[in-house]
């Protein structure tokens, strides 16, 4: 991540969960792609790796993005927000897409029904 | 908002705070602005009214954005993402950004010290 824009993780709010909002954009397109949960360990994981990683509030995992299905995330930029509560985190997208639903960005589908 | 794509409030998962993350997004060229929370009642106003209105977690209460900066934010299309707990909105930012700090995009500044 040398020269890469990043943040430091020192600065990052993180809420009562110990958890911040990250918003994943398409570099390339500038599609808004998901938006998913850090914890520090993933963040710093995030930063060291250059891909994303995220916590998994479902399944209170850490969750390496593309570890089964391919579709990794490599980070261009990470920005942190003017309070310092939201990461905005710009990538390559491998693979189809961004959704477990196979669509690019998670916002191109409809939601299931609750 | 007739023809707009927008979400059914119905189907949109409010946290346990009643509350559902927000990005608002520049629909002219991509840029992500912020990140914001909405609950159902700012989720109604902005439907209706077409602008953004959110949910201030920090002064616990309705905001209107742009009632007292000008800076409204006119909304272009509304999306949910597929597991219902996020939205996506994509706006004409009126004014010289949606940052309290002047900026254009909330992730152009460096966050202030904790």
């Amino acid at each position: 991540m040398s020269g890469v824009r990043s943040v430091d993780p020192l600065a990052v709010h993180f809420d009562d969960r110990g958890l911040v909002p990250a918003i994943v954009q398409d570099a390339d397109d500038g599609r808004v792609l998901m938006l998913a949960y850090m914890n520090a360990e993933s963040l710093g994981r995030t930063i060291a790796e250059g891909r994303t990683v995220f916590w998994s509030r479902s399944r209170r995992e850490l969750w390496a993005k593309g570890d089964t299905s391919g579709e990794v995330q490599h980070v261009v930029e990470l920005s942190l927000d003017c309070d310092g509560d939201t990461i905005l985190v710009r990538v390559h997208q491998d693979g189809g897409g961004a959704c477990h639903t196979g669509a690019r960005s998670c916002f191109d589908v409809a939601p299931k029904e609750a």
